[in-house]
């Protein structure tokens, strides 16, 4: 390679040497005849010292530079223990402008970025680049590998589902509708229908999908296009095998975050959520009355768990089983969509299942039904057309053995894992009702 | 586990043992008292023999069976040696159906599936089982994680990008437009932009992205909807440093294949394509010019390589360097997207490329203007509003290295490996003007 650049994190191996450095100017300290930047590149951050290079004098935060230098050691009084290169510093001998930058609209120098969540989406390629920002996505990259990782481990094959779909399979309000040449199609509000059908050609499945949500409404912990971990497992001895695997893939990703993500984590004091030796099970109806002998509320009779109830069986699973997380089974199957399988022991229940973590939904999932007949009834109960799901139905026509899935949301578990307050910090670019990477007109300035 | 399943491709080192298989009947030969079946999951093929068993009568392709039985080694008259398991076969106990299945719609068990495309499609829960048709998806399952894993070890990280976008970005003819709340929104072209503010973070990033094209004609190579795998690299020295990371991707891709996927290449009878120790790289004007001197046809003036021409110059590299693939660059300035770089040397033309191999394009890349106000006076001239551009034209605004990157079409590569006849054979749902799933209504009949 012609390239003869040294990475910033490799510079103390190279004391003496000198070295070609390419980053941006992170900050820049101005004594006159002296001039101090902090470099940043993909690795990391290194001070480098000017003395009387006039050109040095123009620089200003995030311009692009190329820099040849002296690696030099500092003296024990001037080692910045709050940098990884704070052993030593960079002489520069060279400097190449490669871009410039105009003014900054907010200071990006500090350890934390000050500024609230519209302006850090409003300026988001500047925002990103603050090592603390930056750090929700190497987070949320280790969160995906790993998943990706589990599974082919248990031999699931990575299939790849289609988005734009021909009719609305979960409920009509929250699709999204494109115009499709001259006809209507939507956007798939989940893979679920193709992994399903896909247990059919490759027995395991999973796949990274965008899914489409027209949620009308501004929470903290939703988006309108998110990223969707789907998996799906064929011959199945029953439903608890799915909530095992559920709980696999969840240690994986634990693991492999603590191992790859400590810096991250540190960033935001972040410490994984505490597992007990096997992940507490509760039936929703259980969950119910054991919120009610806690607190007093009275959801026993509610056919899901409210916001509150989510956040109080999490404290529950924690104080009881030193776990902060828990899953909740068996809701009811009038509001679980129409391929949830009845519990056979209690048909008013389906083996359906959430994994609630520190208060919030993290993984859904559960059985499906596989039997054809049971299915085609379950589609005209729901209220929809069985030619709306021909594709689907073929599936089960030709044969399908026992199975179930899950769903994780990447931006989520990320959220979850840091601690983030609001679910648009991670993702790169979230969409919601009011942003489109801009704040949309309001509908009156239209 | 309780699960004690046996996989079949396992049955070969059982001989003599008690097995509990799983899987499809994938075909039935009834002898009167003695009923033979290939059974077929996700491993392989085996044959499974009942004698006097009276349930097995009913069964037909396609069900869904949990068979109990002995492996017992054939005879050596009776080795079939077209099966992995061709030495045993198991001597059925006990069966259960765990699932039945309607008449197929036609025959499924021959080593080809001799239906056309439309056909194909329109039963493609059904098509995607068969051993042929599912090795495509292996193969492409393949060629994904080759792609990733090469990009990874080069410290490129994996990056996530929107695909609902606020305006119509390269062109407005070719893209979906989506009703997002009470406004317009679209379906990107490709993650080209996000990819690009990316850099500004990471350095080198990658993505896996869906793409969408409004193709308003039905050709053997375009679906409007597609995988794009899309890399993007700061820092770079020169346009040739791109030019090398796609040789280096497209190589990391054939030798996974060819180690992981023999069995699937053997099927197709493909080969991979030839590869020179460098694959070669011609200007588009010098490939215009041999394509003149070879067959008389004149389009030396002419913006873009036909069709013709690229399976010409694909022939002209394999006899003259005994390469499959090449590199095309440097086409016109004025023919390509806004944010490609006119060579320095030669302003009318791009510092761009296209990668083709076996007469069709694999990958189309190049250097991207880095500067933010060439680029603002690009984005103006090409006809667009730098307001519809905001967040682009930000992390340019504040200080983009030197850059460029490249896209390869999973199903495309796919195809052109395997040799298939159609890019949507490639493609689990392949989406067109004329199909969702399923064939779409024809407009006088709406």
């Amino acid at each position: 390679m012609k390239d003869k650049r040294t990475l910033i994190k490799k510079t103390p191996e190279k004391i003496g040497e000198e070295v070609v450095l390419k980053g941006w100017v992170n900050t820049r300290r101005d004594h006159g005849k002296i001039i101090f930047i902090d470099l940043r590149d993909r690795t990391g951050i290194v001070q480098v010292v000017f003395v009387g290079l006039e050109k040095a004098k123009d620089l200003r935060s995030e311009w692009v530079v190329e820099i040849k230098g002296l690696v030099k050691e500092r003296p024990e009084n001037l080692v910045n223990p709050k940098l990884e290169t704070g052993k030593i510093e960079i002489e520069a001998i060279e400097l190449k402008v490669l871009a410039k930058a105009k003014e900054l609209p907010f200071d990006t120098s500090g350890t934390e970025l000050n500024v609230g969540l519209p302006i850090l989406l409003d300026y988001r390629p500047l925002s990103l680049r603050h090592p603390k920002v930056r750090a929700v996505f190497k987070v949320e990259e280790t969160i995906i590998a790993a998943f990706r990782e589990s599974l082919k481990r248990e031999d699931f094959t990575e299939i790849q589902a289609p988005t734009i779909v021909p009719s609305t399979t979960e409920g009509g309000s929250q699709v999204f509708k494109i115009k499709y040449f001259d006809r209507d199609a939507f956007l798939g509000q989940s893979p679920q229908l193709y992994k399903q059908i896909l247990v059919g050609v490759f027995e395991r499945v999973f796949t990274l999908a965008h899914a489409y949500r027209a949620e009308p409404s501004v929470t903290t912990r939703h988006l309108t296009e998110y990223l969707g971990m789907d998996a799906e497992m064929g011959f199945i001895n029953d439903f608890e095998e799915i909530i095992e695997t559920v709980e696999k893939v969840v240690r994986d990703i634990f693991a492999k975050v603590s191992e790859e993500n400590k810096k991250e984590l540190l960033l935001y004091g972040a410490t994984l959520p505490k597992l007990a030796k096997k992940i507490p099970v509760l039936k929703m109806r259980e969950a119910q009355q054991i919120i009610f002998e806690r607190t007093g509320r009275d959801n026993r009779h509610e056919p899901d768990l409210e916001p509150e109830d989510e956040k109080e069986i999490c404290r529950y699973s924690l104080e009881k089983y030193g776990s902060d997380l828990i899953f909740i089974t068996h809701y009811p199957t009038k509001k679980r969509p129409f391929y949830s399988y009845p519990d056979p022991q209690d048909p008013e229940f389906t083996q359906s299942f959430d994994l609630l973590g520190r208060g919030l939904e993290w993984v859904t999932g559960g059985r499906r039904i596989n039997d054809y007949e049971t299915l085609l009834d379950h589609v005209k109960k729901w209220g929809n057309k069985p030619e709306d799901f021909e594709i689907y139905l073929q599936a089960f026509r030709y044969g399908m053995p026992p199975e179930g899935g899950f769903c994780l949301g990447a931006e989520r578990i990320t959220m979850q894992i840091l601690g983030l307050e609001n679910v648009r910090e991670a993702s790169f670019f979230p969409r919601d009702m009011e942003r489109i990477d801009v704040r949309l007109p309001k509908l009156e300035e239209k």
